[in-house]
């Protein structure tokens, strides 16, 4: 896929384009059955029957993409090209608001032995309360150093962001994170000349969290890694015209579509809610993005049954959205996460696109298999959004 | 595919892969029936029922791939990107092992009038019995120049392999076959300024066999073409962190395993022995190929009941093979070999993957037809291997 030509061809229209993303849709057989196929999906299973399907692969045969390469796909933006940050991805996971310049990385708290030497890279898993306290500390105590602000915001467990905003920072800096226990932590070099102020101000930081921390117990280190900034990427709206929006419960949804240009809506945190939102500004825009998380949680928890029913919910709010006229629907996953893995996973995600104009294939049901016989067969999912606008009519011929 | 980006993922784990590569397995209808449909074939079609299935293009759309092409697909290197000279090929074919400063390149017995004159660049294919004598000829004649060792080695009918051996040699040598009758043979010269010695020792050569050759009838010359050297690729062991062996009776197999950095095993010089040969070695490798030569024989010999037959055999050892417990069986080809056209096809290869995760697809017999229904459609077969390795569990997740 060739986003240059896609945006060569990009018109402006009236029609309105929803993609409904059910994180972790796809799955496998567990009993003979996936998830999709258990599940009692009467309404998915009747616009299977009226959509042109296929099966989409996130980056490439047998890649199992993590949620920003997956979701960036289904943008229309190339997964290989478009990449984002370790630190970045953390931040937006967290909900930080990142500016331009601002720096970040992701952090863990952990134990080190009166050596120095790391005994346990997440200090014990401590809960996530002690981390949300300690985070206060540290930010009580080292939120400034030579102009520069510095953020600690807590995540689950042993995880944290940190945020260096002012001045004139670089992302090439290398992790004070050794990765394994019997070594110190290292000091943070440039990676490139200019990056020999900020890696002097990361090891400074360091330092003074140490101070902070050698009191505590068992949580008296701090390892940082995958310095990085928020990448630039094009807007959707120059690439493709578009007005879009979305509709996104978690933060690092809500944050990878912030990257990518969209109006972030405010969506409630509840599933009904979000399709409320998606009814209540559906004259503002003409390209949605609903995010539904929860297969994807419990595929990852291993639960069949919780993802078969999460499945289910889903297909009760399919009438709403048609109820809207949308120009072109298209319901598919971001990757697959089965519970038999309780991971992401490399199968390719069943999708489905109706419009007038799709060219409906027999399908049935709205499950992995079926979908594989459909009418666009396997194909990258990065040419989801081409096929969306091609189907909105929102893209000239190519050529005379 | 891009095989950094795999290299990148790749973790070395205690699961095991098995390719299985039937060659020339795909075929044409003959009655109606390609020879997989008309093979009786229980437990390659059982283990379809099973797996995930497709059908892979070697190189791409209408390319018919040689051996070398086609295998290097299989083992997960672009074929377009990673080429082998002929005159490599060749040696690997009559089981030449060659250093990486060898130089070789193909010969011809041929006919040249009292003029010189090429009048037969084959020498009316000679028998392969007096090839085998001329070649020992030559060798006690022309075994050393200017330091440089000079291997004559037979092949069939006017074919030969001449390797030269010390020094510093280049492949940057021009034909000195003028690939028609009617010509003079070539000098070779030089196609870089650094292949100007090279050149003037491979005339001497030529010079000097002519005049050995020269009271032969009618093998009274000697034409070369294809100069080139080992290619120097990054092993799968660099590549794919794999610790791979291969099992195969022909040389050409065993020395393109040898290529890609693969421990080739005593493998007998039958089928049986091939699969007793992977039994006795499977706790040792993660990664086994192993290379099923006769149904691409009976396809070039154009006996459709051969190959027939041949691929009933292959399909006996399946159980064998799965009494080990692989946890990623795949079952393909290199390339189609039908009977029907006596030669090496562009049809792509019927493909299985088997594995605890594959998510079946439905498909019941392991034929070209029934493979292209199946979940992974036609795919490139470059992309086996990641899909081998994602199924193995052996890739990491691409970005967060």
């Amino acid at each position: 896929m060739d986003e240059e030509l896609i945006s060569s061809l990009a018109v402006k229209t009236d029609s309105k384009l929803v993609l409904l993303v059910i994180d972790g849709v796809g799955g496998l057989e567990v009993d003979g059955m996936t998830e999709l196929e258990a599940a009692h999906t009467p309404n998915l299973d009747e616009l299977a029957r009226k959509s042109i399907c296929g099966v989409t692969d996130p980056v490439s045969s047998g890649i199992t993409p993590g949620s920003g390469p997956a979701h960036l796909a289904l943008f229309g933006y190339d997964p290989l090209k478009y990449t984002i940050g370790r630190g970045v991805l953390e931040a937006l996971g967290v909900g930080i608001e990142l500016g331009p310049r601002d720096l970040c990385c992701r952090g863990n708290f952990a134990t080190v032995d009166p050596s120095g030497v790391v005994v346990d890279r997440r200090a014990g898993r401590l809960p996530t309360e002690k981390n949300a306290e300690l985070c206060r500390l540290l930010q009580s105590q080292v939120g400034s150093i030579e102009g520069v602000e510095i953020g600690f915001t807590s995540g689950k467990e042993h995880r944290l962001v940190v945020v260096f905003r002012g001045g004139d920072l670089s992302d090439k800096v290398s992790d004070t994170d050794p990765q394994k226990v019997g070594e110190r932590p290292r000091p943070a070099s440039p990676l490139a000349p200019e990056a020999e102020p900020t890696s002097r101000l990361v090891n400074s930081v360091v330092e003074l969290a140490s101070q902070v921390l050698s009191r505590q117990s068992p949580a008296n280190a701090l390892l940082l890694r995958g310095f990085s900034k928020c990448p630039d990427f094009p807007s959707m709206r120059e690439l493709f015209r578009l007005s879009p929006a979305a509709i996104a419960t978690y933060p690092m949804y809500r944050g990878l579509a912030k990257l990518v240009g969209m109006e972030v809506l405010d969506a409630g945190d509840s599933t009904e809610e979000e399709f409320a939102t998606l009814k209540g500004n559906f004259y503002k825009y003409d390209f949605f993005y609903i995010h539904i998380k929860k297969p994807d949680r419990y595929g990852e928890d291993g639960d069949f049954n919780g993802k078969v029913m999460s499945i289910e919910e889903v297909d009760e709010w399919i009438p709403s959205v048609l109820e809207l006229r949308p120009d072109v629907l298209v319901v598919t996953g971001d990757h697959s996460t089965p519970s038999l893995l309780k991971s992401h996973s490399w199968h390719p995600n069943p999708f489905m696109l109706y419009s007038l104009h799709c060219r409906s294939d027999g399908v049935a049901r709205f499950t992995e298999r079926e979908c594989r016989k459909g009418g666009l067969g396997r194909f990258p999912a990065v040419e989801v959004l081409p096929l969306m606008l091609a189907n909105g009519l929102k893209l000239k011929k190519y050529g005379a």
